[in-house]
């Protein structure tokens, strides 16, 4: 699964931390960052009552069964003071998220996070490395603007179903110039957490609500779409409808999208933009990137969460269906690996991308 | 369930036929006409090598237990020499509706069909009774056009999404008119039939296509909020966009839906829209009418398929989400039960539309 | 659903209360409740944090929509000084049931209780009214030794999993006497209340392991099937082996059972004793009584949770697959409704039995 | 996943083919070949309407993605004319395989069969090479009895949940000998084919039957861990009892059991018993063959099919839940990929255990 122009591995990896390791999405970083080429998975951390505990007891670990590194590993409480490592990836609940994140940066840790707390942050680059890494240089802005130290800052991935749709359109906003969208998401269960949706609730069922989600993905979808303008990002204007659903599927956001654009384009030009889309030159050969971004499918009726959600390991989005609209101009489906391109993997993909073109913003190793 | 302001029965109750009764329409058929208080279920017929066999043999009953009275019943062949019944409840294949449906009626029988066969022929009715009851009116053109005698016909309902976004877009229309509709649905498996849609195909999953639907969808509910004009129906001018998925639900297809208005309208206009709407006049207390055609649910996450889907017996829409949209004027969810209110009891509803009043469109009986 | 020699309702409706009623079983009772001809629902209360709060805020309602009387009830503390009625149906946690409910009886009240606590307790009866109702004469016994009030005592119904097997067990107790049991149970999802089991946990899985689940079971089928002697029930000698699954049903525990009899007994001679079976005499014309206690079905696929789980609204036990063992006699599937005939619907057939036959054992109206 | 101490590769690889390449099962085995080192996949055949057309048109591909070299291939009749390799694989249907099977063996070929057909016939080897490899002896029987001539014979595998149960108990039956089981399945819908179980059927429901199975099971069972006598499998004299059930899972099937010893153990020795058993010596190191063949969880609620059904590429059976029963010995539930070690893979470990130490049974490559 790994990418096609290999970066240069830096020297020796570099130690690295999870915060909010027993969650969902913390295991996730787990998984992920176990036996990376780059980094060091160092130490695990979590705010509340599990500091102190050894990481697999504190954790109901859902997956098929962890990694050997952390056998022995204990929880350490996520602050800066007991944890070392100068590079930190967030899994942390929304409720504490925000001021913890603060703290490490505040102390000259670069902070990786997948809470929503600071995502619309003027000053806090919110990127797919694919997409807009030039955002990136809000981080020297941030660290000027809130005083802290070299190697501190904050750099968050997006809403789950915000990435997915946005790794879709990105190649046709690039081409065409997006002017509308109507987004309605399917979205699996694991986007929730951990024992997040009660089965009672979605055995069967479709539930047509997800607190919070659609303005989530209507505001993160115009910044990461946006344009860096004087130290700023400036959304992108596209008018933006989302219906947001739940539905019983374990990972994968099915995401059908109507497309308004300014150019007008047909069916066969949006393919071939899909196609022939491989992301911004930076993310190419990062060790956690897809060999291409997309997977444009030619079958009638994919893609299908649980057929395409492990498209190269979860980092590659699945297109299909892309068709003209009778009302605006295409129509077409994705779908992407929720937790993976979605959540837990975004936030390593950004890591690699500081690590291979941004070194200096990082602490002295 | 039933209808508040009863109409007078009919004197004696009219022997009915089910054609297509084995199948998962024709079942429902079986289950609503068994103890209707106008309808005799007479005759159970079938094309194929059903004909000669006891219904409950033929058939793979795949609800809980079929009535009562079909058990010594045996399966007829689908001709008008092997059916007495001059109304016909048409639950047939595609593959066969088309011819079996015009021989019943150029026999002089009335045929109340599922079928998506002759939906869209300029002369026949495509009728939802709380919607346009007024369009029956084109029995009369087709009866002459076609050289049938007294009492013959065809009406049909329309596909089973259609039939869910028409009844709650119907007050929205004529409050306010429509003029641009983008629709996602999330279809039940049985919507496709019986066996249809595999379980391996499914669980766990969404599947982003049903062959044929999307444009079906498109012209139905163009025609179903069509005007009647010199004997023909014009389509209403809306542009509409749509979506369908299949998800691994029983029954009840949920429809998310942005609406883009002729006439301005906050979601508080709409939901006294929607709230106030009785439908038409004509359907008003019919047996199978439900008490109110729409219930507007104020909770948040509603309407849910598998809490909803037996409204009224199945026959209510539930609407839900009503709110403003950030690009056309409204954004809300509808669901219905697709085998009843979207297929069998949408053909049970019309023949005693019929009954009521348009008896001299009928066979004497 | 309601049986067939009805007995005489009491005079005037007996006020009752839920304790416990924002969860699960809680809004079951809540829902067979409403509109009971001998009872009438008076008092909610809760423990814990939802007291003083209105019933509908402080309750997630997981069904379809809540019964009309409870719409303007406030949550009482679950506490014999705040609550009147002195019929009160318990489904409070087992965390806090045990005290709780001593409290009750220990002022003169009649608890029917859904909780474990004190299903083992010798004095306390667990009763079937189909099935043991003679061991309600243990509330004697439990009075004077632990020296309640008139009027006052616990009265327990069974594990939601041994209640649907012993239904099915009885008769052939009865008639042939169990020797060898080998149980294997499908459970679904409610049986664990609300939120219970996580989807991520359970969709499109099987978890084969409930907690405490196997020895309830196995003891309980003991307790139930026991002989009342000298003021004690003494467990039915029977060798049980249980295997407890969860599967991702909502709704009905699936139960497989091989049986060795004491007296030969052929498949046959199995059905003829199913077939027939009536129930005790006393628990025959209750209010919510099932028409026959036991459905022997003849299809060679059922019972099935999702097809047969509302047989006489869930009260109703339904059998299938009754054919000869290779091993021992005997092997069967049984099939109910976990919350209904397993939980809730037992308690309240439990009061009616007490009310029809037991008058003198409750407090004076 | 592949095997501890490897089996030296014969020279070139063999050419092989698929018989009843299109269906599920047919397409598992295309899956495994692919790439195989000892195996070329040379050739896919299919009885009735497929051959003749291109492989991926004439299939319905269930799983993600076929493998490339499939892509050009066209289908062949299943016919020892059409098809040349001498090694074949049969996931043929029950209804042609066994005249196909013996067609191919007469003229001198080796059948790797997943069909029922030939499983029980006197001289045909029903293998799993863990647990019983020395059964091959019978194709000397074999082919000596029906005149085939050398490199001619059927070898099959067992039903996928006997496979499942066999690989848990073998180790127990060796150490301390079986006497008397119960068994309840919960089994998996790919266990059915494509398309199989209709959705309409399985959703949210559980069917306690699957047609034939328990006879199979029981049977099966005896044959696979009974003992080669004068040119017969003389099948183990053990009391099996077997509830077979279908549940929504997608793969795995999930198995409940009860043990009955010959010789007393408690569940520390079973455990002892299941860890250190590696299988038979020859069939260690095959290359589909998992490191170990069994793997103990210590987990309380393991295995589960959703989690642990992938466990070494899908070759190795997960056992849980190892305790006393209080009736016989043991309890335990087995879990097994129902497509890759209950059909497909274990045809293609039997054909490599033939390749590794049976080349002489084999026709000249």
């Amino acid at each position: 699964m790994r990418g096609a122009a290999p970066v240069n591995a830096p020297g020796a990896r570099r130690r690295v931390a999870v915060l909010g390791a027993t969650g969902a999405v913390g295991q996730a970083f787990v998984r992920l960052l176990a036996g990376h080429p780059w980094f060091e998975l160092a130490e695990l951390a979590a705010s509340g009552r599990s500091a102190g505990r050894a990481y697999l007891e504190a954790t109901r670990w859902i997956g098929d069964a962890p990694p050997a590194e952390v056998a022995g590993m204990t929880v350490l409480p996520a602050d800066p003071e007991a944890v070392s490592a100068d590079i930190l990836f967030s899994a942390l609940d929304a409720s504490v998220a925000g001021e913890i994140e603060i703290a490490f940066a505040s102390a000259g840790r670069m902070v990786l996070s997948n809470a929503r707390n600071h995502r619309l942050d003027d000053d806090v680059p919110l990127v797919i490395p694919e997409v807009n890494p030039d955002h990136l240089a809000l981080l020297d802005v941030q660290r000027e603007r809130r005083g802290w130290p070299a190697g501190g800052g904050i750099v968050t991935n997006a809403n789950c179903a915000a990435i997915v749709a946005v790794m879709a359109l990105a190649p046709l906003h690039q081409r065409f110039g997006l002017r509308q969208l109507f987004i309605a998401t399917m979205q699996a269960v694991s986007g929730a957490g951990y024992p997040g949706v009660a089965s009672l609730d979605i055995l069967g069922n479709v539930i047509p609500f997800i607190d919070g989600e659609e303005p989530k993905i209507e505001r993160e979808t115009a910044k990461l779409l946006g344009t860096l303008d004087g130290g700023r990002v400036v959304p992108a204007p596209i008018g933006i409808s989302v219906h947001a659903n739940r539905v019983p599927v374990e990972h994968g956001h099915t995401i059908c999208i109507s497309v308004g654009l300014e150019r007008r384009a047909s069916a066969a030009d949006a393919l071939d933009a899909l196609r022939e889309w491989r992301g911004a030159e930076a993310a190419r050969g990062l060790p956690s990137a897809p060999s291409l971004p997309l997977r444009v499918s030619d079958e009638p009726d994919r893609p299908q969460p649980r057929r395409d959600v492990w498209s190269e390991g979860g980092m590659q989005v699945v297109i299909g269906r892309v068709r003209n609209d009778p009302v605006l101009d295409l129509r077409l489906v994705a779908m992407g690996h929720n937790v993976v391109r979605g959540a837990a993997g975004a936030s390593v993909l950004n890591a690699e991308l500081l690590m291979a073109h941004h070194a200096q913003r990082l602490a002295r190793p």
